[in-house]
C-alpha cells in the first residue's frame, strides 16, 4: 500500500512537519504501508504524473496556501482519483482545488481561532473507518470547524463533532468519485499534537485502508459506442 | 390537507394536551390544514382505518408510553404510510412501534433529563422543510438527546442538535418507505413549550406540508406476474 | 416561475428548435412558468449574469457542442446553480462543463445510433419527479444510453431505461449542490418527437416545478469566523 | 469466517440443493470460510440463538415458503443482524419476514416464468461487491424480475439488470442496519445453474467478505441515561 502524504509544510509542532508525522504514524501502524511524502515547496507540488502513477492513497493536508496549488496540478490529482486513488483529505484541505472540484461545491464553511475542546461522536459504527475507535473522541484543544459546510450529501456520514459553544460539524465524510474513495476529517490543528492522539491514529489508520482501491486503477473510458451484448 | 395529530395525552404545560397546541399552531401557520387528534386513551386508540382513510399526514407525539399502542394499530399505520400518508414523528415517538417498523432498526438513542440548552443546527439549507428557519435554532432550555441514535442512513439530515456538554444528535432526519414520507424531529419535550418556540412551529408547518401525498395514495401492489411491455 | 430553455440550437425536428419545443410546451403545461431560450449562438451563450440572476430554472440541452461553451459561461452558471437556480439537464447535456464541475466526474457513458426502443421506469414513484407518470413510458424509438454512466451516487435515482438490446441507464437523477436542485433526464434526441410524448412532457413539468428555488437564492458564504452563539 | 447458507429445500438442478451448492462454491472461493447449511425442515429452522452466535455472515435463499418461517424464528435473525451479522438475501428471499422486517417495506416485485435472458449491469464499479466482476453479467437463462421493487433507498445500487422485453430491477442493493451489512442479489432460480456462473460466484464471494462484520458485534444498547463526557 503505497501512501503519499502531502503537506504545506508550514510552522508546526511536529519536528517533521505535519505531513512527516501522519507518514510516521501510518507506517507504524500499518505495517503493510510504505509512506511517502512532498510539500508545496517540491518542484510540480511533489505531485508529478510519475509520483501519482505510484500512489495509491494520497493523505492531502492544508492550512492557508490553497490557492497557491497550480491549477494543473489539481488536475492531476483530480484525474488520478477518479482512475482509482482513494483520497483522505484533512482540516483546512477541505478548502482545496482538487476537493472542491471533486465535490462540485464550494466546499465553505465557518471556524474559530484554536483552544476549545472538541468531541468527535461517532453516528456510523458500523463503518470500517470506525473500526475500534469507540463512541467519542475528545480533543481537549482544537479548532472549531461549524456548520454550514458546503458539501454534498456525504455516502456515509461518520462522525460529528462539537464545541463547548454549541456548534456541530459533520467532521467525518465519505464520497465516491469515479472509481475512487474519498474521506474528509477535520482534524487535526498544526499547533496542536492532534496526529498523536491513539484514537485519531486509529481513524487515519482505518480511512488509508479503507481508501485503498480494492478494485484497482481504471482507464477514463470517455464516450463510447456500444456493441450489442 | 387532512392532518391528525396523535399525542400519548401526558401531563404537559399545554391546557389542550401536547396534540391540541401541535393541531392548533398547524391551523394557524397552514390555512389549508383540517387539523384533529386523536390520543392513546382513544378506542383503537384513534386510529381505525376509517381514521387513517381520511388522514393525509399524521404527526406522532409520545413520551413513555409507546408499548402501549397495540401492535394491530401500528401495523394499521405503517401500511397506511407504504401507501402514501405523510408521517411526521417528534420527540420520543422515535420508540414508537410504527417508526421502529418503518425504520428496521431498534430506535434507541441516549438522553438526560431536561434542562439544559438546545441548539438545532441547519445542515441542509436547501430543503423543504428547513424553508425560512434560519442556520440556527437555540431553546434555551430542553432534553438532550445523544447519539447513538440506531436509525438507517437517512435520505436527507436536516437538522444536528448539540448540547453544552458536547453531546451531538441528528435530530431532523427524512426517510422514504414504499410511497410515504416521514420526517423525525427530536422536539420537543412536554415540560417545556417548544411548539409554541416561532422557529419550530416554522419547522412544523414546512415538515407537514413536505410530507404531504403529493402522489396521491396508491393501492398495495404486491408480488404481480408481469405481462411484457 | 422564470424559466429560461438553453440549447445548441442544432438541426431537429422541432421548427423553432429543441429550446423553442421545451420552452412552448412549459409555457403551455405550467400557467405559472415565463419561459425564455436562449443559444450557443447568441452573445455570451445568452447566458450573461443579468440573464441568470432572472432565471429559477435553467433547463440545458445539448447535443455534440459541449466543448464550445467557455469556460467562463459555465462558471457563471455553476455559481448560480450553488446559490439556488433549479438545473434540469437533458439527453447529452451529460457531457456540458457545468454538469461535470457540478458532479466532479467524467460524466461519461455508453450510447448508440437511434432508432430502437426505450422503456423508461419509474423506480421511485413517491418522487414529485414522478408524479402522475406512470409506471413505465415507452418511446417507441430513441438513441440508447448505457451504463457505466460515470457520476456520483444521485441523491435520488427516479427512472431506469433499457434497450431491446438489453441495456440499462440510470435515465432519471436528482442531485443538491449548494442551495440548487438538479435533475438530469436523459431524453430526447433532436431526430425525434420525444418532447411532445405526453408523459416525458409530464416530467419536464414536474421536473421544473421540483427544481424551483422553494428556499429562494442565497449568497455565497465564503470562510467565516464564527461568534459563539 | 463462519458462514451460515439457509434454504427452503425445494426440488432444485443441485445435488445437494442450493443450500449445498452454494455453500460448496463459497467454500471453494474463499479458503476462510467455514460453511455450514441449514433449511426450513431444520427444527427451529436450523437457526437457533447457539447456530446464529456462531455466525458471521448469513446467506438466505427462499423461493414460495417465506411465511413458513415463524416469527420468533425471522426475528432472531434480525436482532442478530442489528447486533453485526451480515445478511446476504439471494432471489425470492427478498420476500423474506426478515428482509422486510429490516426494510420496514412490502419488498414486492414483479416476475415472470423463467425462460429468459437477464444481463445483470455494474453501476458502481468501485464497490468491493464489484471487484473483478466485470462490466456486465450475462445470464443465457433466468428468471425476470422486474420495478416497482419496493424497497428502501439503497445504501448503494451496485447491479441493475434487464430482460429482452425491456423490464428493468435494481437486482444488487446494499443496505445498513444497527451493526449489519445486508446485500440483496437477485440471482438465482432453483432450475437453472446460476449458482455455477463464474461472475456469479464472484459476486457471491465478494458480498460474503463485505458482509463480514469487521467491527464485530455489538451488545443491543437500548434507551440509556447519558452521562457528561
Amino acid at each position: 500500500m503505497r501512501v503519499l502524504v502531502w503537506a504545506e509544510n508550514c510552522e508546526s509542532i511536529y519536528p517533521d512537519g505535519v505531513h512527516g508525522a501522519i507518514a510516521s504514524t501510518l507506517s507504524e501502524d500499518l505495517p503493510q504501508v510504505r509512506a511517502a511524502t512532498a510539500t508545496l515547496e517540491d518542484p510540480g507540488c511533489g505531485l508529478d504524473d510519475s509520483v501519482l502513477e505510484q500512489t495509491d492513497v494520497l493523505v492531502w493536508w492544508a492550512h492557508v496556501r490553497n490557492e497557491e496549488v497550480p491549477d494543473d496540478v489539481a488536475q492531476r490529482v483530480y484525474e488520478r482519483v477518479l482512475r482509482g486513488m482513494g483520497l483522505i483529505v484533512l482540516h483546512s484541505g477541505g478548502e482545496a482545488k482538487v476537493f472542491r472540484r471533486l465535490m462540485g461545491t464550494s466546499c465553505t464553511w465557518g471556524w474559530r481561532e484554536p483552544g476549545e475542546r472538541e468531541l468527535i461522536w461517532t453516528v456510523c459504527p458500523s463503518h470500517p473507518i470506525a473500526q475500534d475507535v469507540g463512541d467519542v473522541i475528545e480533543l481537549t484543544e482544537h479548532q472549531m470547524y461549524g456548520e454550514y459546510f458546503d458539501i454534498p450529501r456525504p455516502d456515509d456520514l461518520v462522525f460529528i463533532s462539537s464545541s463547548p459553544g454549541g456548534e456541530v460539524f459533520r467532521s467525518g465524510c465519505t464520497f465516491t468519485r469515479g472509481n475512487g474513495r474519498i474521506f474528509y476529517f477535520s482534524a487535526g490543528h498544526e499547533t496542536l499534537p492532534i496526529f498523536h492522539h491513539p484514537q485519531i491514529r486509529k481513524v487515519m489508520a482505518n480511512a488509508v485502508t479503507w481508501a485503498y482501491p480494492v478494485n484497482g486503477f481504471v482507464k477514463a473510458r470517455g464516450f463510447r459506442r456500444m456493441d450489442p451484448v
